[in-house]
């Protein structure tokens, strides 16, 4: 009824027709519309419930954590000057910007460590987009938690569906997946918390659409951290006007020449409206224990978990051996990195910084810990060998020890996967890591405690106004 | 050198290679930024320079008379709120908001009327997203006539150039080429003004690659005009980014994964870098004369020299018989319009009203336009055949007067085309058209004399300070 064809016009869709469930190529983004429209948290199942809780305490370790960096330093230098009200905080900072500045400003933060949250069938981030604008929009229309963290689930919902309806087309095209789903999700997110209509849901939808954020080429510069911020700054803008009623196509996201046909050459709709408030993607999503490409972590998780069993020292360690899957040499074979970002690409590094430290999170990839001795004289001593017997979430790794004794540990799963995931404990020593030199000590903790209690918080910025420098 | 296979990380161009002419596919980003870098009033050909004036005085009528719209008044409610400081006037409107937010105002007004101008090779808009985004820059950063006329002139071009580099599959598969193009325009005058480096251009157009904006599906509701509005602002955004040193790719227009790749499957570069400075599309541009489809322009122009030639009278007249290209009566063969929107696709309604007012701006396709009883009269004797000899530009009129004499007038190419350009007067009578009802008489005229000597300012900037209401 409405996709096809339709050139030149918005497509009219009538009460009637729009809510029946007609083939899956029509009425998509009427129907997300009305899920969008009709969540309530009680209807929300007590694992998603507790997924979306640990989403966020990720997010706002990351926002924090990343709040220092150069590319946020240099975001706020040039937004500064044309920020409007102080309407909303920005995570680990002093400055409040407005509503969309601030979006932008989070998101950048909570990914510029590459180290959030990943939905593995789509490698979408759906925190940075969708947690940023959300949660900018909670200082300016206060809303409880229990109803903060339904608008975060529909709006991470309509990110990932949308990732899976396109995926892996629209991906290997050279899409960063993240920003272009993302800001659908953002303005789900945003749309929620404003209360908007479904017609106005379906206007928002059509104008996020209208503003996908983020190419592949941005890998490796600071317009990657850039893509996320944006798209949850874009999905604002698209929710604050369709609330106003400005408006769009009423079928931007299934159209002839709406998102998904322009966007890709996968459009598989069921994803996007099947079991709607049944199947929650969100369940699915993970979390990065380790600030460094997702080939690295079995390594890093056998090493870790070597070294707390054993109580290990590094002058005890003669040689490290592993075996592992080929691309562990292809993407990080860097056997001498200069800098902490060279350092994310050598399992020489990685590993033995893991036997020392017994992490491996931002503060093992800077450019210090690279050079720093122990762990330069450590990786001299690290002999990876390719087997294609390993799979790719596998290790085996054996440390010989200076006395002869020899230490084994075989990693089905790395700690991080659906099949492993961190525990609540692991999400913890992460956030406060991350927040370490960024906030008081006791700052990060009652901050923690703000993420787990979410749905106990009469007003959910709580979170976000705990999280800036006083 | 840096186009292919750069996945996972940011191009390196060393000094070296990045200017020598090597393969048309190399090095694109680059040599464009040199080129908006490099860029100088002087080095400007006469025509480039008169159409280019010609440009701002088609915007700003139309800036001006899109300013009242229900879309712009939606949009300043909808963004008042989080507006920074006042940097920019909106044009035709009282109003002040930061850069960004201005931007996309005056964005959104200069195209709301679907009345701007067209580059006829790819239908790209480029005054509505580069004007928009350079008016606000250059009330924020002063600067003279001659440089801001240059500024544009490298806006327009990077929009005009990228837009043949794609056209046509980037269109046809459902891009809204004014904003996908324009984004990158809009950077390149920003940074322009901003008077970037080499090297931050290259960031700019990385950034703004990365905001496409626009779908076509958009077309019929307010999002067409949100499009290049906010490729505008999202031009802004790049460039002040990239002032402050965030970095992007170094070829993000023709990297693997990069602009072109990802939203064309054509991509030809020579039409990007090829006589940089020597072929200027800018001289290329076209103004509607007509507020409707492109296709009824022949028509109306034939009712319109007839009248004026004849001095006709609507009474005099007994019938009207049209030989037209096929298109006519399939896309405007609406017989009894009942809206403004549904009068721009009668050719009926188009014709009859040319005759008894002389003129088809925004006016004359109002819904009380086409309730007028005596358009309604006369749109009755309009009679057009199909003709498989009338080429789309084409018309050929015949009226039969009451007093049985039959004038006639064949259009070989309506005006507005390339090869009858609307004259510098008629461009007048639109612009006072447009702003009459908004905007003094006598602020008109001095607006329009701002334009037409604008290489003579000091401070461009006064050309919307002139356009505001008191």
């Amino acid at each position: 009824m409405v996709a096809a064809g339709n050139e030149g016009g918005s497509a009219v869709v009538t009460p009637d027709s729009k809510m029946q469930a007609g083939p899956a190529t029509t009425g998509v983004t009427a129907r997300l519309s009305q899920y969008v429209a009709d969540a309530r948290y009680e209807d929300l199942p007590a694992s998603v419930r507790k997924e979306a809780v640990r989403t966020i305490l990720n997010y706002v370790g990351g926002a924090v954590g990343g709040s220092n960096q150069e590319a946020v330093e240099l975001a706020v230098a040039a937004l500064g000057p044309l920020s409007g009200p102080p309407q909303a905080a920005l995570f680990g900072r002093c400055e409040r910007f407005d509503l969309m500045n601030a979006a932008f400003v989070n998101g950048v933060s909570s990914h510029v460590h590459d180290y959030d949250d990943t939905h593995l069938k789509t490698v979408i981030h759906p925190g940075s987009p969708v947690i940023s604008a959300a949660m900018a929009l909670a200082e300016y229309r206060p809303i409880n938690g229990k109803d903060f963290l339904s608008a975060l689930v529909v709006g991470i919902e309509v990110a990932l569906r949308l990732g899976n309806s396109v995926y892996p087309n629209h991906y290997d095209r050279g899409w960063h997946i993240t920003g272009t789903c993302g800001v659908l999700g953002a303005a789900a997110a945003a749309g929620k918390i404003l209360s908007l209509s479904r017609q106005q849901l379906t206007w928002a939808f059509g104008l996020a659409a209208s503003t996908p954020v983020g190419l592949r080429e941005s890998f490796g510069s600071m317009n990657k951290s850039f893509n996320p911020g944006k798209a949850a700054s874009d999905g604002i803008f698209a929710a604050l006007l369709a609330a106003r009623n400005f408006t769009s196509s009423e079928a931007m996201i299934e159209a002839k020449r709406g998102w998904a046909n322009t966007l890709s050459t996968k459009q598989d709709y069921n994803e996007i409206t099947g079991e709607l408030g049944v199947r929650f993607e969100t369940a699915l999503n993970t979390y990065k224990p380790f600030a460094c490409g997702i080939v690295l972590h079995p390594a890093i998780d056998a090493a870790i978990q070597l070294r707390n069993e054993n109580a290990l020292q590094a002058d005890q360690i003669s040689r490290i051996e592993l075996r592992v899957h080929p691309l562990v040499l292809e993407l990080t074979g860097k056997r001498t990195p200069m800098t902490g970002l060279e350092g994310k690409f050598s399992v020489y590094h990685a590993v033995a910084v893991a036997l020392i430290q017994g992490m491996a999170g931002p503060k093992q990839f800077t450019d210090r810990a690279v050079q720093e001795p122990a762990a330069m004289a450590l990786r001299a001593n690290v002999f990876p060998t390719v087997d294609t017997a390993i799979r790719e979430e596998q290790v085996d790794m054996t440390i010989v020890l200076k006395d002869d004794r020899r230490l084994n540990k075989f990693i089905r799963h790395a700690v991080g996967s659906i099949e492993v995931p961190m525990t609540d404990r692991a999400l913890e020593i992460k956030f406060a890591d991350l927040a370490d030199g960024i906030l008081p000590r006791e700052q990060a903790r009652r901050l923690i405690d703000a993420c787990w209690g979410v749905e106990a918080l009469a007003d959910a910025a709580d979170i976000v106004r705990l999280s800036a420098q006083a």
